[in-house]
């Protein structure tokens, strides 16, 4: 088990990419106004990146194109203490070509938000970061 | 009820300042080598100022001082597929003053993480705002 400088457990980046792969809910991270943003979005993975469907006039959509963004997940049980997170620093690009969009339509990525949301941003995950704290990481529900 | 151009409920401030004194856990967002960053944190509210524990050394304590961060907390049911948010954006600041750190030493605040948390930072939240989606908040756990 390798720890950090803060005593947390570094989790490698299979066990990010796995815990990716199970979690519905993220935080985008991006700048609004030349202020620190940060937006709750469900999200989908489609080959390795982060896939999210917005509006094609929303603040995130204008804000988060054809920059860096990051993007956190993460997992607490305050009554344990015990919990992960996992985050992930990379290049967010809208998808402009129909044929991509098309195929992203696939994906189990229905918006919470009602209003059309045919707009998807692609997260290219070039860091991928996680932590653990006081505990192994509990199995998916079932 | 008052909704969003995305069509999600805007929590007023209130409901906000109320949801962060439940709150234990959020995420604070910064610049970290010019790159986005989140971290998650253990927090307390004191004086309606987000306080957060760490050690004068962490990249927490070097990144997010005397600068504009925001701050997040949430909660989603995804089978109900509804939620909550709420982000303050706001100056942070090293509790440098002995007397205030010491005052602050009284927070339910004792850190996660292994090895000594003695430097305290607040945020004061400059902007505070929420949104919901899709049904009440939920009660507090009791």
């Amino acid at each position: 088990m390798q720890l950090d400088h803060s005593g947390l457990e570094i989790l490698d980046e299979d066990q990010c990419r796995t815990l990716l792969s199970r979690a519905t809910i993220g935080r985008i991270v991006f700048t609004h106004h030349a202020l620190p943003a940060v937006q709750p979005v469900n999200f989908a993975v489609s080959d390795g990146d982060i896939v999210i469907r917005t509006s094609r006039t929303s603040r995130l959509a204008r804000a988060a194109a054809d920059t860096i963004v990051a993007f956190e997940i993460d997992e607490f049980d305050t009554a344990a203490r015990t919990g992960w997170s996992v985050v992930v620093v990379g290049p967010a690009r809208h998808v402009a070509d129909p044929g991509d969009a098309a195929a992203l339509e696939a994906l189990p990525l229905r918006s919470w938000a009602p209003g059309e949301r045919d707009h998807f941003i692609r997260i290219r995950p070039g860091l991928v970061t996680g932590r653990r704290i006081g505990g192994p990481v509990a199995a998916p529900a079932s």
